[in-house]
């Protein structure tokens, strides 16, 4: 019978944080549930993320902004959480330097 | 264009809770993302839950118990997760009473 082996949200990350870390957590047809772990990074200069699937993220530590293509600024602490829709163009301009960024995304449909 | 509103998983609990409180956070075709805050439930003494779809789920606040029909426990803390198939037999044998036990779930598929 299977076995349900737990995880933790804020266990084993990452030594090195080069470049921010996804990391698989649930992989489904039509449901992808990943953490992403940043420390000071951004998205590049020029260009947005423009995405097939809709996609629910919430900071569960550090801090972060996300700029949407309209210009609106959306600051997300622990526990903030902010869905965007498929095809809205966003960014993330800013995470702390001083401080792991803990996300949970859930991209779906 | 759509504006962003953001929400916080730990604010606006409940101020009643004699039932557990089930919040839809997002309802799409294949997933529904859900809060769940529980103080001292657990499930009824017989019979399990059985459902349909999968379901991701993890404790943000507070503690619990689940148990699965072949006997596993799992005990949940701040940050624990576990993914829970489809069909796959559980109760909640256990949230703590002495504060709000945050549940993130994801059902999925």
């Amino acid at each position: 019978m299977e076995n349900h082996q737990k995880g933790n949200i804020f266990s084993l990350l990452p030594k090195k944080l080069d470049r921010e870390a996804f990391e698989p957590i649930v992989a489904h047809d039509h449901v992808v549930i990943e953490r992403i772990v940043s420390r000071g990074h951004r998205s590049p200069e020029t260009g947005w993320y423009d995405q097939k699937s809709n996609e629910w993220v919430m900071v569960l530590a550090g801090r972060a902004t996300i700029v949407f293509e309209n210009g609106q600024e959306v600051r997300l602490e622990k526990g903030d959480y902010v869905n965007i829709s498929a095809r809205t163009r966003h960014k993330v301009t800013w995470t702390d330097p001083g401080v792991e960024t803990i996300w949970l995304t859930v991209h779906y449909g």
